[in-house]
Formats: structure tokens, sequence, C-alpha cells
């Protein structure tokens, strides 16, 4: 038994109508790549807010009850969760606190504020925003809004599961980030439910597997040191509840090295005329890199979000403007 | 009158049908300019071959008799309308020659061939490119497939206002760009035909201004020198059937400047996470940066195409990191 319902993941879909953009669904096969021929990209960088945090932030400020609506929420992440709740809240017209470090770096901080949510800063360890986050709750009453591991969250990002299989109903293989395991959870359930016989996979970067060591140990194993260029998969655990669905329903983790991950970012950029953040971007690469086993399956690779710094789309254009990984 | 029918629009919707990608229409709520509440975009860079020129290129050859299409056909652009010829012969089986200058950019050459073109090199002029074609054509029978005054050509290009109107029924504006006619004139009869009450304004950098004079002229007006950014739009006089098309079906012509060019591009990566070439991107400056009078209408913009170098694209970025246009 996984935790989270299918019914809960359709709930999800019918709050999320007319606010999360049902995202385009696109054939990679500009890529020219052997392995790209049957690969589709489900395009979350298109997404409202630039990646699919909106949707399960969404959802589970939509589920609070009215009085807790009134008193306001708060998270701690200064990344695409944070101005998925930043976002949510404003359409919702639900009070937001997001924490963020000392050293944010201030286009995120802007960008938070113009969906009027309030930034606090504090200190410059997750520990401290944690801390200064809970002084918050007590004071003030605020719900926290946590980025993974929450029903209420992972039934929003399973809608972009609902709709993959809507966009390609013949589909083989589902490929998907893990970071902390929220996205992949909610697309397993939703594939499980609706089309067992869709071979799920994971995709981690190198420099941060716990995910895959949580599944071969059969507990969830803590990385103390986590060493990528995908800062939005830079979690050092999964979430209990991420575990107990990704045990149940996903049937492969595989890993991408950062190289692997920038020269994707920069194949998508030039060939597939899309902007992909390096953790957008793990999925393709798994895929396109040959990690995943999928040659031949009607493959979907889910491209989490767009969110990358300017010089380093930059950097990305022009390191590997020469470079196509090998056909494998 | 106008010279093409909306019956040979919806035929080449037929012929593109599994063939031409049906393009998402994407808000641009992300760019957060006061402008563009209303805006949506129609992302033709998401396109096969990076650009609609595949739509006219296919359409145009599957019109060709079965003798012409065995000899095969010929084109002298090396731009996107080269590329959609080599992919729409590639797709229909035909044999094709792109000439190019001797100092093509290897690039394209190569993704020309990369379709199974043939690549003829011929001096440095367009002239020479013209008269080899026409030696090539005296020899081998080819058929010369052109890039914009051709009743197929447009047809084919027309498909797009039929998806924007399927795809926001509401529309009130659209913008499109204008290089030799071909994709406004398509455009524009499709919405005449089915939707007469709204708005097509035509857009050309402010470097080749050549339409808006000949509109203005009220005869096919050439300027000797191009001097503009958007590479895709350096024709020196539109066609005789655009021009047509034009003066019957377009509201207005305006103008942008390279400046407003390259911080479009330069936003539309870094917001809308889309790949955008300058061309491209001229129509939704021209709304960004209030050039169209389309303030509180449902618009749509075309984005023509997204095959941008990577270097120009990396400067784009970050020479517009921190520039917004002004709200007007």
């Amino acid at each position: 038994m996984v935790p989270i319902s299918r019914e809960q993941i359709e709930r999800a879909r019918d709050r999320l109508q007319g606010v999360a953009r049902v995202t385009p669904l696109l054939p990679a096969d500009s890529l020219d790549l052997p392995s790209s021929g049957n690969l589709h990209l489900k395009a979350e960088n298109l997404q409202r807010t630039g990646s699919f945090k909106l949707r399960g932030a969404y959802n589970a400020i939509a589920a609070l009850s009215p009085e807790e609506r009134a008193r306001g929420v708060i998270t701690y992440s200064s990344g695409n969760h944070g101005q998925g709740v930043a976002c949510a809240s404003a359409l919702q017209g639900v009070e937001a606190v997001i924490v963020m470090p000392d050293d944010a770096v201030p286009l995120k901080v802007e960008k938070t504020r113009q969906w009027g949510a309030r930034v606090e800063f504090a200190g410059l360890t997750s520990l401290a925003r944690m801390e200064r986050a809970m002084e918050l709750v007590q004071e003030h009453g605020y719900t926290v809004i946590p980025p993974f591991d929450h029903p209420e969250i992972i039934a929003g990002q399973g809608t972009v599961g609902l709709e993959i299989l809507q966009q390609m109903p013949d589909i083989e293989a589902v490929v998907v980030p893990i970071g902390g395991g929220g996205l992949i959870s909610g697309i397993a359930t939703a594939v499980r439910a609706l089309r067992p016989g869709v071979r799920v996979i994971g995709v981690e970067p190198a420099g941060g597997a716990d995910a895959r060591d949580s599944i071969r140990e059969g507990e969830v194993v803590t990385w103390d040191r986590i060493d990528t260029v995908a800062d939005g998969l830079r979690t050092s655990r999964i979430g209990d509840l991420n575990f107990a669905t990704i045990r149940e329903t996903v049937d492969s983790i595989v890993t991408v090295t950062d190289a692997e991950i920038m020269d994707t970012v920069g194949m998508l950029a030039r060939d597939a005329k899309l902007v992909v953040e390096p953790s957008g971007a793990t999925a393709p690469a798994a895929v396109l890199f040959g990690h995943t086993g999928t040659g031949g399956l009607r493959t979907v690779a889910v491209i989490s979000g767009g969110n990358i710094g300017p010089e380093m789309l930059a950097s990305a254009l022009t390191d590997t403007a020469a470079r196509q990984p090998a056909a494998r």
C-alpha cells in the first residue's frame, strides 16, 4: 500500500484547474540522438514560477482549514518550493513568510517579494532557518508548508503524472528526478494506479544518491555531504512518506554525473529551445546518456524546472557548443 | 480579395497533420510586465527544425505532381527555410539541394546534411546562389521551393493562424513578424476569414522596415541596405502575393529596435524559459515595449523561431540580466 491515494491526486487536479498550467509534452526528436527517438519531455520548466513546485504548494494550502489559512503559512526554502509557496499563497489570498539565508541570491529574494510574500532572513545554515521558522510559528500560528514529506504536497506533484498519462496514453516508461522525493512519489502513485505496467525510473545526481542507497539499505539513509551542480536536488535525505512510496512503486534509481547534466542543459537549450535548470535536466540526461535502459520504449522524461541563473546557462551554452554525447 | 483562400490553408492543415507539431500557446504572465497580462506566445520555436518554416516548405512540396517530386527540389536559403525544405523533403522522400554561400555557418551546413539534403556552395552573394540554383534547375529539372512569395508556402504558414484561433477562441489581436511576408500573409488570411474582428499587427526591425514603407507607398518598396540583428528578417523586399495580402488584411505595421529585440531574447530565456532567435523575439518585443497599442486586449504574439547561435544567446542572457523594459 502506498501512503497517498489516487483520489487525493485527482482532488489535487481539481483544485489546480485554472491555476497550474497543463504543461506541454514535447517530442525530443530535435535532440538528434539515437536514444531520443521515442523520448518526450514533460516541460514543467514552462510551469508558472518556473517549476512543478507550485502544484504541491497550492494543493497543500488549499487543503488547510479556513482558520489555518487566515493565520498564514511559512516555509524555509529559498529555491523553487519557496517560489511555489509564495505564488500559491498570493493566488489564495493567504499571508506567506519565506525564511531565507542571509546570503540568499538577491534575484530570488526579489521574485519572492514580487508575489507579496514576506522574506525573513535567518543566518546561514538550514538549522538556523528552521529554528527561526519555528519561532515564527509559535509567535503567529503560521502553518508550515514542507517541501516534500507531506501527503498534499505529494498529491499535488502527482498531477504531473495524471497529465502525462492523458497526453501519452501508450507510454511505456517515465523518468523522474529525485531530490526529497515528492515529485516521483506523486507521479509513481498516479502511474501505478492507472497504468501499472509502465516502468518508473528515478534519477539522482551521482553526488547525492541517498534515495538509491535508502532503497538498497531498506531504510532512509542520510548523506552528510551532497556535491552536485543540481541545486534543486541537494537534499541530504528523502522524506519518510516518499521512502515508503518509492519502495513500493519505483522500478529502479539511476545516477547522472554533473558533466552529463550540464551537457544536457546545453543540448536542451540549443536543440529543443528550452531553458532548463541542472536539476531539471537530470531525467533527460539519464535517458540520453543511456543509463535508463529504456531504448525503444515510449518514454517520458520530466523536466522539473527552468530556474537557472543567466551566467550558468550562458556557460552551459558555450562550454558544450561543440560536444554531443556518444550514441549508446 | 486576398490571393490565398481559407480552403487552401485548411488543405495545408490536413497535409501537415502528424508532420508539423501543434505548438503550445503559452501565457506570458511570467514576464512580469504590465503589458504581459493578456499576452500569449505562440511558440513556433518549439516546431520541428526550430521554426515555422517547415509548414510552408512541407505543404509546397506535398502540392507538387508525382513527376516533380521524383525530380527533386532546390532552394537557396541557408537559414530556417533551408532547414524547413531539407526536413520536409526527407519526410516525403524527395531529393533536396540547398544552395549556400561559401562562408555558410558550419553548424547550419551540418544540420542540413543531417536531413539528407545535398549542400551546394556558390560564391558569397545571393545573386551567385540564385544563378547556381538556376543552373541546377536547368540541368536536373529540380523544382524551386521559394521562401515566401508562393501560394502553397503562404497556405502552409497560415496553419499557424488556424491553430491560434482554436487555442484561443476569444483572441482580440495577433502580432506577427514580417520578413518576406509569408507568415503574416498566411495568418492574416486565416484570421480574416474566420474571425474578421481580430486586429492583425505586423512587426519589422527598424533597420528593415520595407513592408511598412511598401504599404505606405502603395507598391512594393525595396530597401537596398538592411541593418538588423534579426537575421531571419533581412529580406530587402516583401513578395508580390504577400504585398497584396498584407494590404488587404493587416491593420498596422510597427517597428522594434535591435536593443528591444535583444532585451526580449534575454527576457524570454530568463522568465519564460524559451530559447528564441532575434527574429522570433520581434513580435513579443513590440507588445512588451508598448508599440502595438494592444494593452488590455487578449493578444497573441507569434515567436517565429528559436535558431540562435549559442554565443549570441549567452550574450543576450548576461548583457540584459539586470535590465527590464519600462512599463508603458
